[in-house]
């Protein structure tokens, strides 16, 4: 495999969904595709997909395509997920509860080994198969399990002040569904942020502009 | 303001974050601030930000920055969210409830004016104020309220045939929360996906990256 340090962000954010459209093709029993035919399913030109999968070293074989339990396995190992970090959640109010059940974290290269609260009436109660801890214990905790990632599922205004003492703590990357940015804060440490609203925000553009559209053409 | 026809995808991607630190700096009572500030502020060059808000048309002034209140206002209605796009939700289970009550929709373009789900236990159970509908009664409701957009809570192997559906009674756009990727199914639809397990694993490759990096210069 080449030396992946110079890969760029754009590349490293389609790995995941490369993984996710190999993974449906495996499962449906498929074992050779060409990279025309999986860029026609993914919506991405065949010589952007040889492009990216170049920079790890190119998996495919001239006419003969790729093999997809193959190159699944190798993303897969560039992805990191059968490494396990150990992961942290920081609020288990309704978002953390539906992020703590709905996310399959051993399949992702994580394991949620905690989830913290500070409201006294979630603490004890049991989210996706964990007991919510008081937010107290989190640095005994940490000393003790040293986990590298915090899922943050807090209202953005205790983003920052959880944050520092987090990264105090040993935290080495953040998965911030706050309203907070992050993103600049911290040297050598990751930040993977899930801001919904910009997401929503994005979508309204997007619609106002199709009934632009309408009204210039009706 | 100038044509924004031709805005790339980028630039709109970045504007719902200028509308987010634009309101911070607002509700700090900030009146003016530099590109340069701001740039500092967002991790971006104030070169950047100025080429951004110049496929608008520009609202700075040189040497005087930009009217924080004016430029957020601008912003807002570039993102259109003034004008509250009728919204529902398919789905009402964890990831469903925490979206419904954790979002602001009004302020960001969206009226959600109904939420369906077809198991009969949550039906009738009130999310986020609003009582959920069964999905036998979607297609009356489309009628008579005509959304425009859905946001999908449902598991992948039902997103297809629920947003065929969902186009063929006059949905525009889909805020969508499955695995499936529905980016290319559709002409004229809008998709804005927020692929959680994607997000997951792209923090995984940094949080890997980082160890690394860490083996190789202790």
């Amino acid at each position: 495999m080449k030396n992946n340090n110079q890969v760029s962000v754009p590349v490293i954010k389609r790995l995941p969904r490369y993984h996710r459209y190999l993974e449906e093709l495996k499962n449906m029993g498929v074992v050779r595709i060409s990279s025309k035919e999986l860029s026609q399913r993914m919506g991405l030109t065949a010589s952007q997909i040889r492009q990216d999968l170049n920079c790890f070293g190119g998996f495919g074989q001239q006419g003969y395509g790729y093999n997809i339990e193959q190159l699944y396995n190798e993303i897969g190992l560039i992805l990191g997920i059968n490494k396990k970090s150990k992961a942290i959640m920081i609020g288990a109010g309704n978002l953390g509860h539906a992020i703590a059940t709905h996310l399959h974290f051993e399949n992702r290269g994580f394991d949620l080994v905690g989830i913290f609260d500070n409201n006294k009436n979630v603490v004890g109660t049991v989210v996706g198969g964990r007991t919510v801890m008081d937010s107290e214990t989190l640095e005994d905790f940490c000393q003790k399990e040293q986990p590298v990632v915090a899922i943050l599922c807090i209202p953005g205004e205790y983003a920052a002040e959880n944050a520092d003492k987090l990264v105090s703590l040993g935290i080495k990357g953040f998965w911030n569904f706050t309203q907070y940015d992050l993103m600049h804060r911290y040297e050598g440490v990751a930040v993977e942020n899930v801001h919904l609203g910009d997401s929503l925000m994005t979508l309204c553009y997007q619609i106002n502009k199709l009934s632009d559209s309408d009204e210039v053409t009706e």
